[in-house]
């Protein structure tokens, strides 16, 4: 084992946000305690994991115990501090958007490293950012949030597609992933700020 | 790449028309853009692509970019002609129907060429055409409309096994394809002239 | 063929009580005799499909008829006895346990027999268990009832955490199989008795 690397420890981040993100949900609909660590878990792991089904390799988190004790620490950090996180919404937002980042920039390299040309990674890596909660809305019986509210996929294409510019340009790979990185949490970052939203279809029996 | 063969143009048509049926639902339902795009690529490619994880080979829409393509000139098409749609329904109804024979057609072939045996290809011809729209209808947070309407899952049923028949009997490819595709499409038109619907099962604390 | 062997009689009453189940509650919803097979079926193999996605095999029932068969005698019987299985709800819990745990044997023994590691086999058990429920209820609409009823997918992880034991102290593996099923069997059936559940997390809205 030894330490962790540097992207590992951001893995190790971004899983706990999104289970975390997950398991409020799930306790907002009274799941009890098995419940909301499944619907933590499907939230971190489930985008990887139809990513990889896809890709063809066996799931991420079956040769890795680390996304299921990431996501335990998480309902034992909603238990414990479940009032108080309501006051670390914006502590939260930034760690889900890192999340966000380093799972676009995982899954299009994974793709890219397969093999797949470029425009299946930035798909892969939009599924591995965006694909959890949207398995996690359907679990709660709720319409997908990333559907309706700011931009949030988006921000995983465009993330994706400077990925293949920095590539291309022959960029170094580390240099690369953190600038695809960045991307994806400045898009996100300035949406949420100042509300960008995509348009909305107009349904076909409303006034225009 | 060259001109694409007859086979190809259908497929177009009958992505283009599920990803239409796709896209209008989500619209009514307040999607955004990208919402909109992602279920009607869902509804389009959902029922391929759960054919393929089970057949055990790569998604389709992953090997060809043609499905996303043909889907983002339905959302194209949503937002210039949405208004007018509403007077295009027969078109789009016929439009759907070939989709759904074509699909059916693709997944039995698909399924016996990879060595299965018929009861698995015929399944795998009706997940092909029927699926995508169980995905579409679980996104937008209602009961899957195949479960209660027309025959329409049947349809492929009925086409996939005529399949079976025609091949067991020596009809020439082409032949065995053009007359299954057939008669998923003549079921599926005589279903909704006719209103035509299979039993619906009485619950347990209704009167019979 | 031959006889059927105990295990696979097991199997088949465990197909049939989960394809009762998922009949039942689709019939509740007015599906129609299609949807209703659907669901039946989804319910029976849903959980054993997406172990086996994940363990990179095909799919059990595209390898035996036997699965989809066990289904449509399932529909039979509701269609037939449909007043009647109320006062069958007793019988119909002890099918279901033994569905359960009988599945949530087979899927931990197919994980370990693929050199899964055991943490990985108890997971691989507990979906092959409970997951198929889980879809039913998207299916049909409605919160998955195993995240807030009576300990269910819990009695598969402490079966699959026996049967690693047992493993591990050598037992011979008939034995094996036998306690193993029996703990989850005995932990649901305690549970639904003394109506054990675990505690429900508090929405952060609510007094507490």
């Amino acid at each position: 084992m030894g330490f962790p690397s540097f992207m590992e420890v951001l893995d190790f981040i971004g899983t706990f946000a999104f289970a975390i993100s997950g398991i409020r949900l799930a306790s907002a609909k009274r799941f009890d305690l098995f419940g909301a660590y499944v619907v933590g878990v499907v939230t971190a792991i489930g985008g990887g994991t139809l990513r990889d089904l896809m890709l063809g390799v066996t799931p991420i988190w079956m040769t890795n115990p680390m996304y299921l004790i990431c996501s335990g620490i998480a309902l034992l950090w909603v238990i414990v501090f479940g009032k108080r996180l309501i006051h670390q919404q914006n502590t939260f937002f930034i760690f889900d958007t890192i999340g966000l980042a380093l799972f676009t920039v995982v899954g299009v390299e994974k793709a890219l490293a397969l093999g797949f040309p470029l425009w299946v990674a930035v798909i892969m890596g939009t599924i591995t950012g965006a694909a959890g909660g949207v398995f996690r809305d359907v679990f709660i019986n709720e319409i997908p949030l990333i559907f309706r509210k700011e931009i949030y996929a988006l921000a995983c294409i465009i993330g994706g597609l400077f990925y293949g510019l920095f590539d291309w340009l022959g960029v170094d790979l580390v240099l690369t992933q953190c600038l695809s990185g960045l991307s994806v949490f400045l898009v996100r970052v300035l949406a949420v700020k100042y509300h960008l939203g995509l348009p909305i279809l107009k349904g076909e029996g409303e006034e225009g």
